[in-house]
């Protein structure tokens, strides 16, 4: 903090495996001229809800959605009658989920339900094994042990089907990956995801693998003969390099484009700079925490905007910008009116931080509560419904 | 020819993809040196014809198998009354298959039936799409067609699975895939296969796809619970650097590393020098070639190492050393005395390059008319059936 480094060196670095922000937090505006996306306006968010005929989901009223890639197109077929499909997945390299992991399933199942679309899940434990000290086994392990989590989350099993890389891998979806592999060159993987000579060539092999999910010919047994449906694709803005690349390469083998639509991140219970780490149980709460971790980690751990002392901060207020709280209910309190009134009382320095603590502890107690009880109904059978390989005649339907 | 370049720059280079011989022809002993494997002697081919009951077969007796690595290994194991498996490939870029083609499928097919044990026989259609201007379904295409030719060589299938990457990645054979990409850096395929980083992520990702059918364990369907039976790989040279990256990655994958039996290439009509080559079908004669073809190739393209009147190769003889029909009878002709007497004669002027022609125009004539009449009676059924994912109850009986 103290350092004179220049400020150059504290440049954002947003990466599928690295997140790492400037100075003053993660500038998502940059990110998006970066990377070349839309922004996700007022406007596009209010057709979702005339299309749909419900009120947008609050991760898009909230701008927790933020950004997207030819959202327009898929809304303009649908318009017309015409379907699209769900992508989104997981890399597995923990047991259990922590609440950011939720972030995109619980929006995916917004889509899910009011779009009635199919939906496909990866999960990638090809790619964590390659990236982490894991076994094959651990991998494919923690992959199941996931699809539990994302199951808990409420998919319709008649419009979903989750895979794994290592069990999924081969014949069509093979084909797509060699056909993907096939145009993008090794400096052009460099470009996008900054590998470097020494790093093992598994790591330059994977991108195609995220790549064709994106490809309905990769799904033989749900999109038979419907080569050219349209792919929508959920996920946080650091998943965008890979489709970027699998943008360019769509049209050179004669397949559509996917689109994107992509969310900020979840902060860390320390703030936003810093980043939740499966190192550091407490800069995230995770579905299998209790409800007394669950308070523990609040009070002792979430970044507060108020002020040092209570005379001090009924006199100036909080800081909304900085208070890890007001984020996290931002994502997770679904009632509009009372977030506001939340946000105004306590910037106007009438709630105190712990007042606010509280309100999100129970939030969050709840919402661990509901996945907890979703979790137990998972059987084993369950997964094994939701992983095979079958069509989904009821899909569209 | 009259080129003024110094010798360096005329060095050999051999790779799965090229071979271009110095000045001289290929320098098979520097090549040993080179990867480092080991030259294939007396003593050993000895100890194959012991262990086996029969003659070892022509190319071993010839020097034309000249290299190995480990073959002793597998030779004491099997002494000992233990088993290995065979594993050999073809890349599917033409229609039809030429002799040299043939050369690893002959030798291959006297190892099964002189050890009597299993084979495994890969298509690597998924590379030839990665380097070659085809489509998918044309690169599985030809792949059928070949098998078609290799089955014709007269496999067992009661000890034989012949299998097309794109058809037959997956499960625990692209399990093994990944296991071994993650131990190899992409500086090092760049030193084994010299690839550039304007090259596509398909060429850096391919080799351990030719890597894993090295490891029993690729292949659940046939060897359960048999994770360390040994491989055999007979191949020629040029494919040694995929198992020098393979045998450095196996142990540290806890895996056996293979052992390999290599042979020395198959000289194209016009030389040791020059290669044969799908762009020139004179340099090569194919197994669909009618007699006549054959005999014009073999009298108009075949390198003569006889002297250029017919008073002179009285008088000097034939250079056996540069002459291409000798080195074809080294291949294709079964009788050593008669090969023998051949070559005497031929050095000493008595033979004319026209009548050594003349027997080899007979031989291969018969050879080709052999393996058309097999392939004949090859059935698509039986290609579903030497390509099915089986286990082969008998095959170590």
């Amino acid at each position: 903090m103290a350092s004179a480094a220049p400020e150059a060196e504290q440049e954002q670095v947003v990466n599928p495996w690295e997140v790492s922000a400037g100075k003053g937090g993660i500038d998502y505006d940059k990110l998006v001229d970066q990377f070349g996306c839309q922004r996700l306006d007022a406007a596009i968010i209010g057709r979702i809800g005339r299309l749909t005929g419900r009120a947008p989901h609050r991760f898009l009223r909230r701008g927790l959605f933020f950004a997207h890639r030819d959202l327009n197109e898929i809304l303009d077929l649908y318009e017309k009658g015409e379907k699209f499909y769900l992508y989104t997945g997981r890399g597995p390299s923990s047991e259990a989920l922590h609440l950011g992991h939720l972030v995109p399933f619980m929006f995916t199942k917004y889509l899910q339900d009011a779009f009635k679309v199919p939906l496909v899940i990866q999960l990638t434990d090809d790619e964590k094994f390659l990236w982490k000290n894991l076994t094959v086994e651990e991998s494919k392990r923690l992959a199941r042990e996931n699809a539990k989590d994302i199951i808990a989350c409420g998919f319709d099993i008649e419009r979903t089907f989750i895979f794994s890389d290592f069990n999924f891998v081969g014949g069509a979806f093979y084909e797509n990956m060699v056909k993907v592999a096939r145009c993008v060159t090794y400096n052009k993987v460099v470009g996008i995801f900054g590998f470097t000579p020494e790093d093992h060539i598994g790591k330059s092999s994977f991108p195609p693998v995220q790549a064709v999910p994106s490809f309905p010919s990769s799904f033989p047994h749900l999109f038979p003969g419907n080569d050219q449906l349209r792919c929508l694709i959920p996920c946080a803005i650091d998943q965008d390099p890979y489709f970027r690349m699998t943008r360019d390469v769509a049209p050179r083998i004669g397949y559509q484009k996917p689109s994107l639509i992509e969310s900020r991140f979840f902060p860390a219970l320390q703030g936003e700079n810093t980043k939740m780490s499966a190192s550091d149980p407490n800069s995230a709460i995770y579905v299998t925490d209790t409800n007394k971790e669950i308070k523990t980690k609040v009070n002792k751990y979430a970044f507060s905007g108020g002020q040092d002392s209570v005379e001090l901060h009924r006199k100036l207020g909080a800081n909304l910008e900085v208070d890890v709280s007001i984020k996290w209910l931002n994502f997770f309190l679904e009632d509009d009116d009372e977030l506001e009134n939340i946000k105004k009382e306590y910037k106007e320095g009438k709630l105190l931080t712990g007042e606010v603590k509280q309100i999100l502890i129970k939030v969050l107690s709840e919402m661990v509560e509901r996945h907890k009880r979703a979790r137990a109904q998972v059987t084993e059978e369950m997964v094994d419904a939701f992983m095979a390989r079958r069509p989904l005649p009821n899909m569209f339907g």
